[in-house]
């Protein structure tokens, strides 16, 4: 790796300390150098990263890890810290199947403090490490690196309504570049910039303090009296910033690419001894120039041409997509439907929607509650409003949807994707819990199509037909492409093949294709079987209960978690009813799932068609 | 009805509007008279309702509802709201099973604009109803009154992100008595009471500006030349406070208990045209002398004496208060044990940890979230962090649970009270959702004593024995007066009576009490049954899984959702291991419970020891 001279050369944060201030240029360049030439093989989060790079050493030349701690909101602008702090060998293997996470977690570094990937977690996280060095009488700074991004999310003001009383070890760094993944919205985003534009003030009042301090005798009186004043000169020079008002002494804003400024900012935070804020500006996308002219599209990537700054697959129709053309057909015949993101515009498939119908979209920042709480407010009032959310965020959301959408039967269509194993993304982002929680709130609806012609007709039914909160799941990704023509009758579930055999493999949502694969290579082998399809997942359909029951053997698959799934609701019900076949219910049973292809993880799990097939062989045989 | 001359003249806000002003004094005064007879009877949010008299009969006076709509964030203080809206005759039966609900209801009147009981819904929930009026042309304000309390949650800067820009037809009422159950926590409070100190500058501001504007023609042009500056001149005139920051016309702070001046206030926010926010300060529990002195011991209470102000019943010992009693006993002994509250200190048991523990004790406003992160980072730092809260607002921190305790396997402890049944607060406040969305998330444990000294027990165990996080959950209320010696032994479930009887009844928490009923009255009429109580209700304990499993008859009686609950997910196990016998699980279905005792609820949900009992004859008679 000769062309990672000095990268090489640094196992820990205290070679990156000793490296002379003059080389820091150059290995920034080295950084920026591993970061685009890896992301652009395995895909990944590029314009976060390479908007930190400068900030991360600048962290680590004035902090001591893990004595220290920092903590990295969401996490996905980590990658640098990761090359600095001993992992540069094993970069290569970032977000692959063992390799790498492309997130902090603490099992792989002492210099990871905390595991992250939701957003606006950073500051909880970092109170409860400040709080406990002082309990327990431990030295060390403990730093929160926050986007202006994650401040769209809640949980940051009930850290800060915390966080800047008695936390004298904490440094809050708010990184900020103006972006969460798109352009950053609402008043706090729009106060940020007011900030930026003032630096001259900002500066002017400590000049103004210290001016007094200096002033022999008459200042300190002069400054103690305009203090216990209630004049306008006192709220001149008082005026403060939020973020003061909060608790913290505030700095900033500061350069986020110049590592000098950066370290004479942090370590003057860091002899503080008081909750600080320090402000920094940086550019998301720093050093590639396609990554920033445009930071959104290079926000999370997939494999990428460097010359070029195309993706190596273009992407063609997804799930996403097929639910964006859907809502907008909608959309047209029924000024009703409004959509509504927690800053996904992109990723949900919702930027033709908001094109087409300003009016009636509602970006609402990286705020899942407020999310659908408001919606409740939409449906409340006669339209017909649809989140759209990945399954893993709306977790976040899971009282609102309980509280506020259901117990007043407030029609909110939640339109849930990355449904299901997410891949790279690893554990913090599988969207492995949605059924089941979703199944705990009285009134649900949960539709699980298969394919983008059925979440077209679940989406319209969703909207036209349901009452409720109801929700519409699909997975990551493009549709199967195995042949299958679906049914569009009005059903809420199908069986295909033998439906007089003895065995029935159960499945809903992407499962389905990985069913009717094994049905097909168990018929090569001479068993025939039938596979059931559940269109409408909750409730779960009495017809296909009933088909259930009278089948001797029964094998559900679910892309979910086991606990509180639809197979073990079905399950419980079978035996209710007496059932006297055998019953299997392959999930996922009480784990996490780690990082890998899709492909990969479902495989793993014995969730594609040849592990199912085998399965089913197996126990014939035994 | 004499005492009460002008309330019943009032069937609508309507008749209030043709009220004399000289007569609202004399209505308030009824209004109080009532809220504290009934409350003296049926039990309820007294102080929050003391507070808001003249308010509420301002917003009434001022706004049209339904036309203008009104929404009561947590929504306690809505019973004068309720007795201005035609529902003075029903009042006597807030709170009873079949009576008013003691929170905004849709269902109850098209006066509640929308449902509430959990905390900082309302700028969310107004936001969409605001929306929604202006996407539809429709005529009418959205007025959200909130207080001061609500503010430590994080979905309310979620909404005001949101909400000071294109909500025209919008105002926030921030209720101001430096209160939220107890006395408000942390910087936005301190922030709040600057603001308060501070009215002759807020409305110097206006001055000047009204000044400018009226001094021909060098006044306008003087105003442009300042706003265009940078000098300090404009940030003296336009120095904002944090709501104006978020796109806010705010207006205060303003007495609470001035009507006229309230209604001079309301009616010019209402003529503005843009998002307005009106500080109004009140004294929680105004016009009691009990309640003023003592608001918090007043802010939810149960039947009392008028004339001393003493709850008619002693709270002796209950599971809060043994709870509370335990953890200072283990604290004594270990001081890595901290504990965390959401604002909940004496509802969750923890006064007297928090005096005798102070450096130990965080109590972090209405913040569950937060409260679940904090925890996990104290927990990464080597501490015990507990944090004790009711089962219905652990429900805002199912994504914390999950992504910030579990996946790092935090050792967090949730002494999670309210568990079940909670009674006359209703559908918002039951705890029937923790066991089915905490089994969701990987690696947890939950249990679930059924008296004191299990309680104790299985803290001990939570706190010294397990990893990761950890559920300990109970009941409201007090242990049960049943004769039953618990086996303080080291098992993780016990089986009480014939244990090689066919039947068996298997249950968790306060209902093994009834399951024990039910044994006894099926011994009476010759029925042998045995009982099977989990003490740890997760993981399922293999040895309780393998004695139901060599039944030949199993009723599990579950006192929470049925959907993903212990009683489900022993049903598919038992499924799965061929399980030939018959199973039934008496559990909520997918249903709300609504307000009434806890003893009606239970018997009415079919889960009290007679209905049991009849429910095992019948079946054995048929």
């Amino acid at each position: 790796m000769s062309e990672y001279k000095l990268l090489h050369h640094i196992h820990s944060p205290a070679d990156l300390k000793k490296l002379d201030a003059d080389r820091l240029e150059d290995l920034c360049r080295e950084i920026r150098r591993i970061l685009i030439a890896t992301v652009s093989k395995n895909g990944g989060h590029l314009a976060p990263n390479l908007g930190v790079v400068e900030l991360t050493v600048a962290l680590h030349r004035v902090f001591e890890t893990p004595k220290d701690k920092i903590v990295w909101d969401v996490g996905h602008q980590s990658y640098t810290h990761k090359l600095l702090t001993g992992r540069f060998d094993r970069f290569p293997t970032i977000r692959t199947e063992g390799g790498l996470s492309g997130y902090p977690k603490r099992r792989e570094s002492e210099h990871d403090a905390f595991v992250a990937g939701h957003s606006s977690t950073s500051i909880s996280v970092a109170c409860g490490l400040a709080r406990a060095k002082a309990l327990k009488n431990e030295p060390g700074q403990v730093v929160a690196v926050i986007g202006d991004g994650a401040f769209t999310g809640g949980m940051v003001y009930e850290a800060l309504n915390n966080a800047g009383h008695g936390n004298e070890n904490l440094i809050v760094v708010l990184n900020d570049n103006e972006m969460s993944i798109s352009p950053n919205v609402g008043q706090m985003a729009r106060y940020l910039s007011e900030i930026r534009a003032k630096p001259g003030y900002l500066r002017a009042k400590l000049r103004v303090e210290r001016f007094l301090d200096h002033l022999p005798v008459v200042g300190k009186r002069l400054k103690r009296a305009i203090l216990r004043s209630k004049s306008a000169l006192k709220d001149m020079l008082y005026h403060s910033n939020f973020f003061e008002e909060m608790g913290f002494v505030y700095f900033g804003p500061v350069d986020g690419h110049d590592i000098a400024a950066l370290e004479r900012v942090l370590q003057h935070a860091g002899r503080l001894h008081q909750p600080t804020l320090v402000h920094v500006e940086t550019v998301k996308g720093k050093g590639y120039l396609f990554a920033e002219k445009n930071p959104s599209a290079f926000h999370g990537v997939s494999k990428f041409n460097i010359e070029t700054g195309n993706p190596d697959v273009r992407g063609g129709a997804c799930f996403s997509s097929a639910f964006g053309d859907a809502l907008c057909s909608f959309a047209a015949r029924d000024e009703r439907i409004c959509a509504v993101t927690a800053a996904m515009t992109e990723g949900t498939g919702l930027a033709k929607f908001a094109r087409a119908f300003p009016d009636r979209f509602f970006d609402v920042g990286i705020a899942e509650q407020h999310a659908v709480t408001f919606s409740a407010g939409l449906a409340a009032s006669g339209l017909l409003p649809v989140f759209a959310v990945y399954s893993s965020f709306l977790q976040r959301a899971y009282d609102q949807v309980l509280h506020d959408a259901s117990i007043e039967r407030a029609h909110v269509v939640l339109a849930v994707d990355r449904a299901g194993v997410v891949g790279e993304d690893g554990e913090t982002h599988q969207g492995l819990f949605d059924v089941a929680f979703l199944s705990t709130i009285p009134g649900m609806t949960i539709y699980s199509p298969s394919n983008y012609a059925e979440l077209a007709a679940c989406l319209e039914r969703a909207l036209f037909e349901e009452d409720g909160p109801v929700a519409v799941r699909y997975p990551r990704g493009g549709q199967s492409l195995a042949s299958y023509t679906p049914s569009f009758s009005h059903t809420d579930y199908e069986i295909v093949g033998d439906p007089d055999g003895p065995v029935v493999l159960a499945a809903y949502g992407r499962l389905f294709y990985e069913a009717l694969g094994a049905m097909r290579l168990l018929a090569k082998r001479g068993v025939s079987v039938s596979v059931l399809k559940l269109k409408k997942a909750l409730p779960i359909p009495p017809g296909a209960l009933e088909f259930l029951a009278s089948r001797q053997r029964v094998v559900f698959l679910e892309e979910g978690i086991k606990s509180g799934g639809i197979g073990e609701q079905i399950g419980c019900l079978l035996l209710e009813r007496g059932f006297a076949g055998r019953y299997t219910l392959r999930a996922v049973d009480n784990r996490f799932v780690g990082q890998a292809t899709v492909a990969r993880s479902l495989e793993s799990l014995g969730l594609t068609a040849k592990p199912i097939a085998e399965f089913v062989m197996r126990e014939r045989e035994s």
